[in-house]
């Protein structure tokens, strides 16, 4: 029976990436996104890759849509791997007209990750499987204008570092996935050399690599950045 | 004119021991906690050290009353320093069942820090003033059974660094203080050994020297560690 | 034409691992190690394994036979890796009767790191290679009784991140690799269970694939712990 | 009886901002230098500011010189802390032509170091006394140009974090200090603003207000940087 990943943020950058990657190792991909077309062509890629997919399109804003998500995601009895992709970037200085833009990064960010972690925690114990999630420099640094931004993701690595001692007795392995500049279809054109940043099948390689270990170890951090400058 | 501090979390503990050291040394203090009841004891301890006092009671989950403090600490035309030591202690494993608690902690621990921050923002840049905020271990590393507590601690220690590199050019401090185990009122006296635990008053010292070197110099971050074991 | 790796420390554990498998996917091996009768061993393992294998005897406190390694491992013109694997673990107390022990480890462990590096970097450069340098916790983290072995590891992690921001534009990939507790022969048999150790295969298989990615990426990080407790 | 400090370095700099601070706090400060002049300048500031001074002028790279500064520090029978200072800046990219310059480093930054500490620790134990390292953000971050500098930075916060540990029990505090950039007379003014950098008595301030406890807390890290951009 091929093993099954609910893999958030599935309609571009990093998530879809990662579904084409395990897609052709021979998982099945539970395919989260917000956008039902993106999500549909996530679908056909990883099909044509060689896997299975089945799609999700919620907010990640709504926690009864993670909630339903993740009902959907464990049904069927078995669920090996969450890899959390889906995000939310907040940008600017801190003040008090941002609240309502905080308040939905709050939810997107940090609100889904705990739930959507605790909903599937079980079946992922079931399976002895794994948790990926994928966060940036800005979980340890400080960056100018990007104070909600670098709470969420100090606040998902906090999380993540803890939730390995929860689980690890267990077999169940996390894994913070630190990248730096990405090529992502997010990436603004603005003269930028995509050939410089990250590229997607780059870090999907890692992922599954690092999952694919037998479970006598976890990779519990894993760093990586644009081989050339300029970007971090 | 006295300068002047809101500090969270008044009504005992590192708050209380941060507003008698202020106090005593000619501060106007602005006290807020949740207890009435404890706050006028802190207010009369900061007589007796010296230093005048009002209260605020308010929850820090409560947005609007988080708002309302602000505007009240506000109101008079300085505010020198906001001393955040409010914080509520999220304990226990990852599970479905635990979700209003967190919601509670998210509100309490992130969204009452970055809001407050943005409130008084424009008062502590008038005054060339200095944000403290406490955190502690538990913001760079992970905890078994401390997922959220991580997480929000994490989330503060980002939000702090962030926050100085957006001030720092108006003279704004921004100081993140990381005490390990504190001999406060709420530490369980089941058989520890109080006099191995950090003191409040070594960590008000250390504050008040921070928030009083003149401003050619930040103090961004401060560990304390408890001299003797067996604490951490 | 084969990749060429420099191993040290090849001899046994993490270096015999990586060894193997870099020689199993075509790798031809200069492996280095202390033991002339352990360093055939690694030789007829790596034949076993499918690749082809050099050996070189040298203590590393031995600047003079670390620039001889240098030389030949560089002398056939082609040299695409480096993996420092070797090391020297010092244990105990801050005293006046261990200096000499200490003047073994700076050699062994920094001098050696450093001059290797120094001699072997023209020719990674010129292939575009990579460098890796197996460091650990002790890497960030202060051990009581381990102040010697503290200081080496964060040298060497020190001295890692910023030789990647020397070489990054040249194509050269510097990545830090931090194990917990691995089931190396090394490891004494008192009692503990090396089934939930890091198995040297779990290591080899980040490494080989890290070094393997096409060069728009480096991982710059890669933190392994043994999934079960009781070991860090 | 006065307390005693033996500062590494404090013929100029942050070394000398410490003499003339602990100085006028009443200890009676041993300053270490190179420059047996500015050493003189330096006791006659101590004096002037009130308090006494002895001078040791010695090599930090000669192992005999830090033992024999060792003993006459410790022959009084009283050492109440070791504020470590002297510093070797060893820059450039990492080459073959450089090991002469890092060995140098290496026996200025690292072996004077460990081995300093291991010679007045036994009179620090017996004074429940404290020892100030200063370090800075190279013993965290990795920068161009700087391998060998981040390298043993590095290297002297690793054994600072593993020496408290060896030594918390018994009553010795071991602080890191981490300041960016200082205004020092080193400093090239070439278009510099050096009211924008630390100033000397900024640190003094903190190291002073530190070691000044009781010794219920010891004070691991200390986090400095300078208020305003430019610098770092």
């Amino acid at each position: 029976m091929a093993k099954t990943a609910l893999i958030t943020g599935a309609s571009s950058g990093i998530g879809r990436g990662a579904a084409l990657k395990l897609g052709s190792e021979g998982w099945h991909i539970l395919a989260h996104g917000r956008r039902e077309d993106a999500l549909r062509e996530t679908e056909e890629l990883v099909r044509v890759a060689g896997g299975t997919c089945e799609t999700f399109a919620a907010e990640m804003g709504d926690m009864d849509a993670v909630a339903a998500m993740a009902e959907r995601a464990t049904a069927p009895g078995r669920l090996d791997a969450l890899i959390h992709c889906a995000a939310k970037f907040t940008y600017g200085a801190v003040s008090t007209d941002r609240f309502a833009d905080w308040d939905l990064s709050i939810d997107q960010v940090l609100r889904a990750t705990i739930r959507l972690t605790a909903h599937v925690l079980p079946a992922i114990r079931e399976a002895e499987g794994a948790f990926v999630y994928i966060c940036g420099p800005t979980s340890w640094l400080g960056w100018k204008n990007h104070a909600i931004h670098c709470a969420l993701r100090h606040a998902q690595a906090g999380f993540a570092k803890a939730l390995f001692e929860d689980v690890r007795e267990d077999g169940v392995r996390v894994t913070l996935v630190h990248p730096g500049f990405v090529n992502t279809p997010t990436v603004k054109d603005d003269g930028k050399d995509r050939s410089r940043m990250i590229q997607l099948d780059d870090i999907s390689t890692m992922i599954a690599t690092a999952i694919a270990l037998p479970n006598t170890t976890c990779v519990t951090e894993l760093t990586l950045r644009p081989q050339r400058s300029p970007y971090i």
